[in-house]
Formats: C-alpha cells, structure tokens, sequence
C-alpha cells in the first residue's frame, strides 16, 4: 500500500490522526522536501512519530519513485506532503503510475493555502483561478500569471497568488558541469511579489483595472501559531516584512462584501 | 479562548492532532451540525473524543452565538465544524462578533471539499469561483449559478457545484404556525444536480457551449473509506446512483491536460 499523507499547515501537531496512526505503523515514511514547508524541520517530526523519515527530493519524487512504489507492492509506504497531498501535479501522477503497477492507494486529506486562506476573511467562494508568482532572473521575467489576476479581478473575484520556492534548485553554472552545485533554498516574500507585479503594473502602462494602488492580503505561515495578515496597498506591500517563510499573496477583487470588508479592516 | 476546529471530511480520525488536544481539554464543546456532515454522527464523535457534545444547530450558530462567546471569555470552549472552519460566512462573522466581546479566538484548519475536491486527478489551480446549487421549489427556479459554470468554462476552468444540504428547515406550513415544525433532513445528490442543470440548459435552449453531453465528474464522501467518483456526461449523471451523501459535481473546463485526462479516464 502507497499512502499520500496531508501534513497541513503549521507543525508536527497539524497531522490528522488517521495519518498518525499510518505513520506509525508504516515499513518506510518518505518526506516530501521541495514543494512546501512546515515551521518544523525534519529532525522535530521525526522526533515527534517516533522513526526516521527519508527526505524525497524533486529527483526521488519524479525520477526515482517507480521503486519506491514497485517497494509498496509488498510493504506499507507513506509518503508526507505538506498541506494536502494532491496540491501538486507530481502526487497525482504518482498515484497513476501506482496503479499502472497495480500499487494501491490511499490518500489523506489535510488543510492546504488553497483552503486556508480564508483565514483572511475572504471567502473562498469568492476566488477565482489561482496563480503562481515564479521568481525573475536577469534574463527571464514571465507576467503570464497577470492577465489571469486581472480576468479574476473583473469578474470581482479574488487571486490567491502561491510564491515561488526554490528547494535543491541547481546553480546555471554547474549545469553544464558533471557536479552538481546546489542554491541556497529561497522562499518568495510578499515584499519581493509585490514587487514584482508593480513592475508589471508600470510595464504595461495602460491604466489596466488593477493599479499599484490596488489592495493587497500578505500572508505569512498561515496555519502556524506566529500566522501573520496584512492588508494594504500593492505598493506599500513592497516594504512589508512578514517574517519567515512561507509566504502567499492575494489580489481581492474590486467589490468586497461588508463581511469581507470588516474582517480584514482588523489586518490594515 | 474559543476555538474553531474543521473536522476535515471523512470520520472520527479526520480531526488533527492538535484539534483532539483541545477537544479534551475544553469545558464545552459544541458540533455544527447544518452547513455539513460527516459520515458519523455525533454519537460516535461522542465516543471517540470521551466526552458529550453540545449539537449547534443554524439558530445557535447565527443568533443565540453571542451567550456562547461571551462564556468564552474566562472559559474554553470549542465549535466543531465538518471540513474546514471557514467554509462558511457564519463561522467568519462569529470570529468578528468574538473580536467585539474581547474573546480570544484560535482557528485549527483542516481538508474540506474546497481542496479534497481535488482526489479526481483535476488540477486544483485549474478550478474557477465555486458555486452553490440550491433545492428548486415547485415556484422558486434560481439559475443564477450557471452562468458562473459558463464563465469558467469559457476560460477553460473547472467548476466545483456545492450541492444543497437540507437539515432541519422549518416546513412552509408551519412558517406562519406558533409551533415550528421542521423537514426531514435532505442532501442533493449528483443525480438530482445534474437533473436542474439539465432543465437550466434545455430551458436556455441557445446551444450554450455546455450541453447535455458535456462532461461532468460526480463525487460521494470524498475523505471516506468509501468516498466514490464517477465520470461521465450530465445527460447520464441523471441516472447515476452515487450512495449516501455528501455529494458534489465538478462540471471541467472544455480542455484538460493529459494528465487530468488519464486520471479522469479510471472513473468513466
């Protein structure tokens, strides 16, 4: 058996208890490391379930998970995601490729930004599409994720913006070389968002409906005891420090309901 | 303190570790018990937390929540809610109302369909605004919500219809009775969505881009042992017998990614 373990969002204490008990009780738990993190590092949970955890980076999880699950034909193997398990494209087609290996599965759900974002005040059903911010470098400055904000922001809908993380990313310069180096890991801020969407804003130039006057919800460890909100302008988020990682962003839609309104007056 | 704690959606265990700690250490805790369901009742969340539970019923939560916020100010006392604790406006407004009264509040989050929705292999960044469908009456017909399925499905997005829940509305004949006397609680199914969304879409009659034989993905006690998805066009989900509730529709964009084909394919 194959299990996709929801962690949530804070700490070790934010398992289910049916996800728990799977751990526990697993021949070998894998800990996805790169698409998101917990506040707590990998030696705090193993710690906390009592057994060693293998880390699974992005090669083990895309590349090398065929043994992984071939392994799971005969043994009970969980694998730990951050959040809920299928967030991300890679767990659903882990859960194929077990099936194709006649694997079975089971999956356990747990809060993720995509839900626990209305810890804001805004309500969920109020979101559109949601977007991912990529990080710029000198040469490539993708803005395809705005035109999706503004069709949002028109239809009065809000934009969960998900930052980039760079987890075990190699360096461009040993990419051509047979040692691998790796960056240091980075987590996008709301301040370094922000800051790229008002250069997108004043790029344009077109007086579009989204402005850098426009209204911005930083969220920083959403779930976690030191959870932090801000509301304020586009701009202003540019020199808003939230603190440690991780970090989500969204764009409210125009015309907010008084609820909506009230509740993230408290954040301003 | 009062605290909000999502049950997640499928059993006893769906609750986090940290949400079980605070159960048993409150003075009182209460259950909503009409917005959502879990695939046990109260009776066995009874038994499983070791304590009795205070059933909250829509009048408790929206009009008499005030007595229980102001005993949260030298007191303990938890509101148990199926899914996430924000998936309903009630729950947002009850923490401003909080916030007034002086009461510390703590929210502990968990899966709710929102994000679980994503178990049918559709890419949840792929997902528009979600829209409710109500119970038609014999005089009232809202249609409203359809257009919100077009407008996401013209900017080829996913739509997940929340169907209505029923639990202890007052009959029409009683309404102007001194005595309340209430309906038998109903849970839509996808056979019945399916049904109004048929009518709304031979009614329009302007061959709209989705039609009876457009797809639609029908999913039952998502979370649950035997949560169940079926993949087939409208036209069938009318006849399709998914079990006991809950149940939810997704009606997908015109064009899916291969891999959201291939998983989609398992269930047709």
């Amino acid at each position: 058996m194959f299990y996709l373990i929801g962690l949530g969002l804070g700490d070790a204490e934010d398992i289910t208890v049916k996800g728990l008990e799977v751990v526990r009780k697993c021949d070998k738990v894998l800990l996805e490391g790169y698409t998101s993190i917990l506040t707590v590092g990998k030696e705090i949970l193993e710690e906390y379930y009592g057994r060693p955890l293998v880390l699974a980076d992005r090669d083990l999880c895309e590349s090398a998970i065929d043994e992984v699950l071939i392994e799971a034909k005969d043994k009970e193997i969980a694998l730990l995601v951050v959040g809920d398990p299928l967030g991300a494209t890679t767990h659903t087609d882990m859960l194929l490729r077990a099936k194709q290996f006649g694997v079975q599965t089971q999956i356990i759900h747990n809060a993720s930004i995509m839900n626990a974002v209305s810890c804001c005040g805004l309500q969920l059903y109020n979101f559109g599409e949601t977007v991912s911010i990529p990080y710029w470098t000198n040469t490539w400055k993708p803005d395809s994720f705005f035109e999706k904000i503004v069709a949002n922001f028109s239809r009065n809908l809000h934009t969960l913006c998900l930052l980039d993380i760079k987890v075990k990313e190699p360096t461009e310069e040993s990419l051509t070389k047979k040692v691998r180096q790796y960056m240091d890991p980075k987590f996008m801020s709301v301040k370094e968002a922000a800051y790229q969407l008002v250069q997108i804003i004043e790029k344009r130039n077109d007086a579009g409906i989204i402005s850098k006057n426009s209204k911005a919800v930083g969220l920083s460890r959403v779930g976690a005891t030191d959870q932090r909100i801000a509301v304020m302008t586009l701009d202003a988020m540019q020199r808003c420090d939230l603190g440690p990682p991780l970090h989500s962003l969204v764009i409210p839609g125009p015309n907010l309901h008084p609820l909506e309104l009230d509740y993230l007056a408290q954040f301003e």
